[in-house]
């Protein structure tokens, strides 16, 4: 595994924050605290470029919110809970309790 | 008033995390939270340029963090804490809650 991965103690809360800040990636964390253990990244349904998502597998790995490896030639990636929980206790599980705005009448 | 500011059943998750994940931006809630009641955006002490004040401002009041109004020549702006607490519970403790990174020894 040689990608970038901050180590626990290292999380910045601008940076976890600000990854989080983005309906894409949002979408992408949603998922994986649904999912049970680790995911291939090519097994979320994402609908943009292949670029586009490595872009931003790249922003949740460097801010600490996901970890990534190699499983033969896919990559895995995985939700760092337990370290979120741990640096930042409460925040995931605020944000992923957040409700959708109320529709207009 | 006329800024825009978001009704607090149209705020976004996704704008707020966004909005918080700037350190000048955050280094400004926390100043909101620590004080009572509103401020004139004058009386923050940030250093840097007024454009780049009045861009974090904005970020800030159009993601519905801060409330702003005129009194007399100032701008006041108050933190949005009863509406993001409704909205997002718990999300503003925990963001205000985090801790810098551990230092390398």
């Amino acid at each position: 595994m040689s990608a970038y991965h901050p180590d626990r103690d290292q999380l910045l809360i601008e940076d976890v924050l600000a990854a989080l800040g983005n309906p894409v990636r949002l979408g992408i964390v949603r998922e994986l605290d649904a999912s049970p253990g680790e995911r291939t990244c090519g097994s979320l349904p994402l609908e943009i470029t292949k670029a586009t998502a490595t872009h931003h597998w790249r922003v949740l790995r460097e801010s600490g919110i996901t970890r990534e490896h190699k499983v033969g030639r896919a990559k895995a990636v995985s939700l760092r809970r337990e370290d979120l929980d741990t640096r930042f206790p409460g925040l995931l599980t605020a944000v992923l309790a957040a409700t959708a705005p109320a529709r207009r009448a």
